[in-house]
């Protein structure tokens, strides 16, 4: 089992036959960070589309049974997922329309504050706000999963507090390990066990240590450190790796229609651009290396097939049955 | 079992109270007009919300499974309709996530001229446009029922020789009985019985003889002359009732937000306003009586159960499954 819990840029069939001979899963891709009701509506459509064009090499899955299903058939499994709540374009009951058109995780918030709570790129960060509460309960309703990676840490341990089912970050590392606003705090990751959700290690080199960039075992050794904090039942994979995506997407990332200044997301003044992947990620297929990895830092079998799917598998059950 | 194709207006628990003692079987709503996708979508959320509240009196039906198990549990099936496809927004691809959300009937154009093909009020017909042509297909394909009711003749006639499917005519009456535009010709009538589609008899008093407004027996008289020209597998009801509507949602149905200038709709300089209901159905619940009237106009019980429900059913199904 491979299951990645983000990844995002722009899908084309090459990208699907490495993810399908590279062992995949179950792949969550990006389909809007900034994107409105319209807009996430037309992607659902794109990719609609392209599972009628690709459909000898993946599926849009509802439940794990589809999953389940995809593993069976030879073919990866996607969960339609969102960096934000901007598709609900305020309205409660599109949580549910959404739902029913197969959209299976969103982040409450991207990069900054919206009107479900705030962002960990923030100065304040409110904290889960009425409206807020109101979308994490239907989303545990109507079985979504509820994306906390890039919400700022009140928010998110008060939607982690509020919510009825585990919530995942699929998309961190532990900020003890590499300190970032992206990053997640002790706190937060104890939280997150204590709640029964996951965590999804990152392959980003703006969020990640150095020595996981440089190697297998490095990155592996990272999350090894993640499962001393949260427990081997709560660490899982969402390398954040970006397929073909060029400068225009960066600057849309970053900077949506909300602002005419310069931002650099993840990155900084001294890192402004495209960042090179990971040295042992430099292609989505070659996350199945963190297998060995895994195994040649210490990890058990049975405990390495946690971090590689499993605790994510158990979370989507539980979330989306 | 009694079939409404086309009520509109605004339905609350009053309302499905009367269609259910009164032996409703199935009635298609009118939830937008001239809506958007937003809009639209919102509608779609009331609904829900409306079958959460009165889960006791009505359900959101999608098959024809639906309509009976409705039935077996005494309750109204509700079939979910718009009267424009301003719903897609021109996007192909939203047909089918509006199928997916429940939506079973949609008619190509309402009183003016879309992107789809020419209404009845229009001095000239375009016919079934390029887009007109991919979104009856794509309504085929995804089990939606082609509605043409306000539809131009030149486009009725198209979409009923291009759709791979029987569609239907859920509000008019026979023109040769009742010459209004809003009404279907003897050739419209006789090319929907080749496809294999259904009219809908209409009990609003713009379009519909006064001999078939005064007593349900010429309301009767009225069908069983339409059968002369449909055919007894063709001819249902669709009686465009409307629930508690009132000059604000009459001006909003006539003139949208496509003119400032006085409209009539199916009314007239010398009929402006809101027109009395037919006198033998001022209640929704007295649509029953028209089972004793098929009776004493001649109807054997078996063609009465067509008309009163068995052809839209047997449609439903060819369409919907």
């Amino acid at each position: 089992m491979l299951i990645d819990a983000l990844q995002c840029g722009h899908f084309d069939r090459a990208v699907f036959e490495e993810l399908k001979r590279s062992g995949y899963t179950c792949v969550t891709p990006t389909l809007g960070f900034w994107e409105d009701t319209l807009e996430s509506l037309d992607a659902i459509g794109r990719w609609r589309d392209m599972e009628r064009e690709m459909g000898d090499l993946f599926l849009i899955a509802r439940t794990t049974a589809d999953i389940r299903r995809a593993e069976e058939t030879g073919r990866v499994a996607v969960l339609l997922g969102y960096q934000n709540s901007n598709l609900f374009q305020n309205r409660i009951a599109y949580v549910e329309l959404f739902a029913d058109l197969g959209v299976r995780v969103v982040q409450l918030t991207y990069n900054n504050q919206n009107e479900l709570g705030g962002s960990c790129y923030e100065e304040k960060d409110s904290g889960l706000s009425r409206f807020g509460r109101e979308v994490v309960r239907e989303m545990n309703r109507v079985g979504m999963v509820v994306d906390l990676s890039h919400v700022g840490d009140k928010t998110t341990l008060d939607a982690i507090e509020w919510s009825e089912k585990p919530v995942a970050v699929t998309h961190a590392n532990a900020a003890s390990l590499f300190p970032h606003k992206r990053n997640k705090s002790d706190d937060v990751l104890r939280a997150l066990t204590r709640n029964g959700g996951v965590i999804g290690c990152v392959a980003y080199r703006n969020i990640t240590p150095e020595s996981a960039c440089a190697t297998v075992e490095g990155w592996c050794e990272m999350v090894a450190r993640t499962v001393d904090i949260a427990g081997i039942d709560h660490v899982g994979i969402g390398t954040d790796y970006s397929h073909n995506t060029t400068q225009v997407d960066i600057d849309w990332m970053r900077k949506g229609r909300w602002t005419r200044s310069v931002q650099y997301g993840a990155g900084s003044a001294a890192r402004p651009g495209k960042v090179p992947k990971p040295d042992w990620i430099v292609q989505a297929g070659q996350l199945a290396s963190v297998r060995d990895g895994l195994s040649r830092v210490g990890f058990s079998a049975e405990d390495a097939e946690k971090i590689l799917g499993g605790n994510w598998l158990r979370l989507y059950q539980a979330v989306m049955g």
